[in-house]
């Protein structure tokens, strides 16, 4: 099969720069999304305070969305040739999201302590959109998705601190 | 708390010149999307003629569509730290759509009177999509969206209007 | 055709003075919960605090609420052969509701803010049920029906205003 | 068993005369609506002309509520120890709705027959509301839903046939 | 509009006495249907006894399916260009099934003499599907279609009797 | 917060007396309501004999029908500015329904039992309707539903109970 | 694995010339169900007129019907061991449906072109069902299903074109 | 009871001989059907290679199908007034199809393994069906829908094992 | 029928020392769970306070979850032959839960209260767990799903209530 | 493969005496369940009496029950690597429940005999609950759902038969 | 009619020529997705091998997708006002795709051809995304869509094909 | 609030050491099926072979479960008093499974390296069963329910590694 395999269209990008560049941003974008989602959980079975029910079912939205984030990331990467690497030590060693404490966390410090690092996350791959579109506009669709999302995760986490818009 | 919410990251524009540019468009459109919901539900309650419970069917959707865009449009303002004005008197005001005579009105006028206003609307956006693509991608593709979905309904308008394509 | 249509049964109600006081108070209503869900929409915005997804959630119901009690109200008028005008425009002119400011607003100011609104509204409606009853008993269970449920609303309000019943 | 059967509580209106004057009104609706969902039916299958398909659809809606009605009103009628007579007998015998023509029917003469017998069954029922209302409030309040239902039935009959308001 | 119309192709059977035949049988199916989904409503509104409740329930099954039966036979019916009198006084007057007394019925007696009627209907009919099948299959299998349910009815009519398969 | 609080509107009956009295007629309803939900549990868990599962489905409808109007009839209370005692003590303190003996209980005795419980819960509100609608419109829809209900209910045990209507 | 499946039951039907001629017909009539279902999508997208939504949404439902039926019967003629042909070439050159003009189309016109084509198709089948039946009655219930559809179909069609039954 | 029972319509079929001769037929159909569902089963818990998982599915969807063509088999055979026996001593007596090996088994052999069994009883059944359908239409329909069901699980086992149509 | 049911198998513990043992704990169980529902609906109507939207939603959840508990513990009391008492008057009497004031509740006093009494509960039934395993593993089986779910909701409670864990 | 295989963990049970143990233990519960879902069609198909209807449809309930244990039983055995037979032959030889005769049987007989059988399984795997749970805690908890499942049926079926608990 | 329909605003672009461009490769686009899905529906019946089942499942979601793909393509053309051929004619003429053999094709077989296939569709439209937008954002929004699901079908293709990444 | 927090009830567990030692085998638990989720993830996106999209599926439900779980375990400590780690520093520090390799992976080899993980999890449980068991039943039997599943996957892993059971 490996003859037949050979002459099967190679992935989308024919730059294999390009190609490695944009991987590797998906792949960055890739564990800070499982990040997000395993800080958000943990921070769903910590969270106290009187708004520790709101909080704990918004979480379980926002880690929702960031699985399927993280899923199309994923998926993008591999249509254009590049396994990323999304298990527990890549994630824990590459741009990562820093740890919360492992103590019960009171509701708005679990609120604030989420705005900071989803507005991280969304910060950087924005600056990024325009270089990704250059070499595949593809790759920035899904990209945008993803920051749209964040951005708007992050003024529903601003709006519960009270900050003024 | 307010000390905890100055050190949370700011909307996502940095430039306030652009970000005023790009919030001032989105509550134009947010009034125009407003105004076509409410004009469409005035005209679900007065169309008579023989098409008047096709177009009166018609017309729920695309107030349901108008509405979920307004929502998209007016969060994404509120996300880029701009609070726009969505209310009545703001609506019959701003660069507001022409209102349509309150009375009994025939099935054929009804669309052509909309088709028209979507038109103007529609338009009026593509205009300035490429000029907010410059200030902000994520807002460039929420306004694509709107556009995309009334140039369909306009399509879908002009056909029961027996215009050829 | 007109020779036809002339020759169906008028609409339900053969006064026509009767006709026009009942028409006049639904226009009034559908102009009330109309303004009702432009500022509740407004209010989903521009929420903050630490109650700001509980509100901006309860929000969305209300406004879903009104949406079909106006639907209601004004296909109950043109059944009576009284066309209402629900634009803007009429909307921002009539017995209209206080606007309310545009800018982030606290959670509590918000619940505040709405409960009057609410209660305004209800009460004056449930004034004038009786006399509309002595017109046209349909009508007035379509406005029992508005009161009945803008008086349950205005108790969930003011349960989160912490205030005793 | 009869023994115990004689001791359980009568039905709830204690006066024969006035028992039997709300069982007959309930006796009459039913046999009407019965009529009507017949009717419906007869035209759902002969109607033809541009309009057909969507008068076709409209009246399986119109058929489906006349039948919902007619079981509210058959069981509130034997709630009250009355049983009406709903076969085909009684129904082409009773206060009847007058049977339509068995051929092909254009869109338009369909809806203007229908127009015409739901008003004429809305008009006679409405007549009779408030005497009902002082035997029974509870079968004054179905008649009420029955009344309002038909009468937006009419006014949407009446818009298609591009009557004015 | 006329001339268009006249190219047509005609209703599916071409002989003129064939498409009669399979009409009249066809109709005459329809209005014994159309009569056990109304002696079915009043068995279902004025059975008494231990199993009234089951067997309200089973009726509401029952008239269900004639519902849907008499629908599709009507429609083969104008299908092959022949209109059915499908209203009160056709079914009163036609081939039709006896009338139920109106009053209130014992659980048992409303079985049994269900179960006799739909005996009688699906008899009928089944002498007709060899003849019915010469002139047009596609009718044939709309027949049989109807007495297969019937006889399943008349099965699970009969064991509640307690009869003996 | 109390100041603020003061000057929202005061719940919708201006009359203390009105309002008392309205409310104890809701609170004695609930009870009732709560009784009966109790009770029906209560010969859901104890009923034998030949019609014992039709029965013991049965009962799931209505436990489930008494515990929504239950809902209902509380929230109204509330809204109206007084809180109803829906507790064991209380229940069973009240006007109260006369319980059932604890142990398996014949299918047609648990049918007698509660018909004669639902029709004494039926008649004491019954009674009161004329007074209350005419302190309160809004109350008596209620009442008039919560009558509407058990009457249907009383009508469907007296059938099983094989009583002649 | 060869030797394994020669041993494997061959298809049903023994006679190979009786397999090709049932399979022959399966396969015209596949291509000419492709066919309707490419035209309808053509006219779905190019109708215009008063009644081009109800026309747009009724194609959509045709459509559907028509895939669903091509995969009945594509899945009987591989079932009896005879591969037909269903791709964009051998549609457009076997007894092929006639092509409809490439631009926007009347309503009246739409229906009138397709209650041709879909008269023609189901007279081409109805005529070989009994010959098919001769050889396999499996395959005859599956085309009569087919000529079921298609002249229920037709009926809905002619009865839009205000052709008397 | 009995005498009642006595006079109500006997089972559709006349003839005793006929009767017997289909029941007999139905009876050895619902066997095999039992028989395939219960190797179906087996085969489900035991399948073991690369294809595991998948066929571990399909097997499940054709053990419903074949439960679901028991039952229909089943209750057609009491509706003509003959009890098929359907427990593990008559299915494992009967016509019976042969057991399956106990123990794990490939994929691939169990593909084949149920390809041998179904193509055996649908063939079995497909004999008998135009002496069926000479005593009765309605069973010959019951007994085509099972040999077209077979027959298209034939050939979806058949192409698994690469069997060329 | 006495003759045949005294042969029935008993219910399943034999020995009726055990049966009592068992049969009183779950009697007791089912009191407090119907207790904590009737409690649970009593605070849904009277919280009050910012978060009392959340805590409204969040009774009807426990409320729900009670009620399902109760309904198995109370059928599996008298699946092993034992009556348990489930009214009124029995509840208010038993090992029973504290009532609570009649009147406007804080949000944070609801939780605390609620959160003490299902701990109470828990505790209780957790301490009997052993004993009723070595006489029953089924009912130890129920009552740990009762405890597990209790104890769950008691952590939810909490962290409403700022408690670190 | 095969050396791969090899190294793949092996079943979760050590000792091959307990897994075998284990695995009959599961295995004849497999079989009386099959046996009893078998039965259970069989009564479904021939119940006859005034409480046919109620038979019938609960006895699909319990097949479904029944057919779902035995799914989860017999994938505890193979995933404790051993294959069960729960083919016809099997089952009609093993601890088999006792078949029932092959005609139409009352309604109370049906209920009667199920519930002997029924007692019978339950009672016999609840005997080996305890030696069962010293070699595996996991199919204990298996077993322990069958029986749970198997005694709540059991009482549903005495109550039907008017048996006091 | 005419005349009104003139001074309805004309489809988005302005410019005829880009509106061509634009069109055309509508078109094409749109052909090449109808031709794809009419070799993906051939494959669908004639694939063989040990993965026919899994292929013949997967190829139904992407015919799916194909379908939905050319709907919203076809729309977005007539949107501006260009009506396209999506007929057998012009598909099988067009930039078509390599028509597939008609017999049966192994699994690997089928995927290979599909991967091939799909990849060069994919291809043509990604060369043309950048001039598109500069003509029509809108577009461009449509097409980057298109590419995008191709390229994730090609990669869920390419794995089956066991190619590296 | 510190002082009514501190009075209300403790976690379940009195014992520290006990809750400790219960805690701590919950958090290695979570932060393996944490680990398996993530490894479950990264082969859904990198697996090859003909198998690929049947494992690419089988991945997915296999991700869901393990999420499931933690969450389950990961609550059942919070609720006895222990905040477990599961960030992906912990995971990727702790007793954990054993990472993958980051590029394209053969069908088998994925589903091999699954199982050997799953089979050491579920191992590493279940030897603690008994002594947790000791020190709380309710955390036992959630342990119990999560080595049910991991075992039953890895059944199902093993039978597509053709091993024989």
């Amino acid at each position: 099969m490996e003859t037949v395999a050979n002459a099967v269209h190679l992935p989308p990008l024919d730059n294999p720069h390009e190609r490695e560049a944009v991987g590797i941003e998906l792949e960055v974008t890739l564990q800070e999304l499982i990040d997000l989602s395993l800080i958000g959980k943990q921070l769903h079975w910590s969270v106290v305070g009187p708004g520790a029910r709101s909080v704990h079912l918004f979480l379980d939205e926002l880690v929702g969305q960031w699985r399927e984030l993280a899923d199309v990331v994923a998926e993008r990467a591999v249509t254009l040739g590049f396994v990323p690497d999304g298990q527990a030590g890549a994630v824990s060693k590459g741009y990562r999201v820093e740890p919360v404490p492992v103590h019960s966390t009171a509701d708005h410090v679990v609120l604030w302590e989420l705005a900071r690092r989803v507005a991280g996350v969304a910060e950087r791959i924005r600056e990024r959109l325009v270089p990704i579109g250059a070499a595949d506009l593809v790759t920035q669709d899904v990209l945008v998705d993803v920051v749209r999302t964040l951005e708007k995760q992050q003024w529903l986490l601003r709006t519960q601190l009270a900050e003024k818009v």
